[in-house]
């Protein structure tokens, strides 16, 4: 994602502390009690300029979500949405993926979205791709048993090195798709990156898969 | 694949017990004895006009070759390349690969490749799919423990369907392509459908996957 400098950003963040939480830590294996209802807890890692979550909230009022993003600039964007949106079953992090379960207890969450992340094409750069077993291993800790990864990408590679590495973790596959936007899958909410690069002919993949119990 | 009906495929085969194996139950566990060379056996399921399988034979003298096809009239043509490469370490046999239990014995057989494999679209098929989970059952009990699946298609779904199967059934993949042709996967032979299919524009999948020991 480009990035740009965004004035006031951070300052604004600071302005709605009922939106992004400040002090994720504080809410370690408490989630449930910030938000207004006790419901399953989604969260999206990398959520970039929030259009995935904070369309997802608007339409699944049963469940509550937590969208994630490291960039200051970029989760802004999110929460404007938000502040327009004024769903109660949205929170935002501005905070890195690498220390998840720094925020989260064990068992906490019941589903990890993943869309268009970083694809960090040099191999040296592998952990940091948000489908390496690390990453894989830190969701296992932070969902319950049923919980379940699911993941979007136009990226070949990334994609590739996904399906490989699920597998490889022992992962099971429910559901797959080589071109999303010309299959039967219904529902489908874009991102904006989504739009722009399918507009542009590109394929979009996606997989959902679980962890073998 | 399209058939034809060649006169005289019947007859031809019969005409080549040292190429097309009239009885292979009779082989069974006794493959290496069949081949000048003791070394790794290689088997195809769905061999059909045999221009992988040749190629393969001649490219690899350490290797054994087995090339499977049910239909007389296809394999006829598999024969024809035969009987030309004149190459010791690839016979052929006209049986059907449900019954491949009959003809190896446990472990017998180190590598099995799938090559266009029919892709039976109707769900109520979905178990004639040589990815199914009875058939990857199959190739683990005739394979050793080291035994590789390689695959490749140019069937979306077959392959999405081949992804989850494979993955579900506790494998892991050490190999994935989703557009073989633009890789940088070098060595690959060309069958007689991908040659046409690609050239129409069809993406070849590709996947190589093996049995958690």
């Amino acid at each position: 994602m480009r990035l740009r400098h965004k004035p006031g950003a951070a300052d604004q963040i600071r302005q709605y502390p009922q939106y992004v939480i400040l002090n994720p830590q504080d809410s370690k294996g408490k989630w449930q009690s910030v938000f207004e209802k006790e419901q399953p807890i989604h969260i999206e890692v990398g959520t970039g300029r929030g259009r995935f979550i904070v369309e997802m909230a608007k339409a699944n009022p049963h469940i509550n979500y937590i969208g994630i993003e490291k960039y200051t600039s970029v989760i802004s964007d999110a929460l404007d949405k938000l502040i327009e949106a004024e769903v109660p079953n949205l929170k935002l992090l501005n905070v890195d993926a690498q220390k998840l379960t720094d925020f989260f207890e064990d068992g906490e969450i019941d589903r990890v979205y993943l869309n268009f992340s970083d694809p960090w094409p040099k191999v040296r750069h592998e952990k940091r791709r948000l489908t390496h077993k690390t990453f894989l291993s830190m969701y296992q800790q932070i969902m319950n048993k049923d919980g379940e990864i699911h993941f979007k990408t136009d990226n070949q590679e990334l994609f590739e090195f996904s399906i490989m590495s699920i597998a490889n973790y022992g992962m099971t596959i429910h559901f797959l798709s080589l071109d999303l936007h010309n299959s039967e899958f219904e529902g489908n909410i874009m991102t904006e990156y989504e739009e722009k690069f399918s507009s542009k002919g590109n394929r979009i993949y996606r997989i959902e898969a679980a962890y073998r119990k």
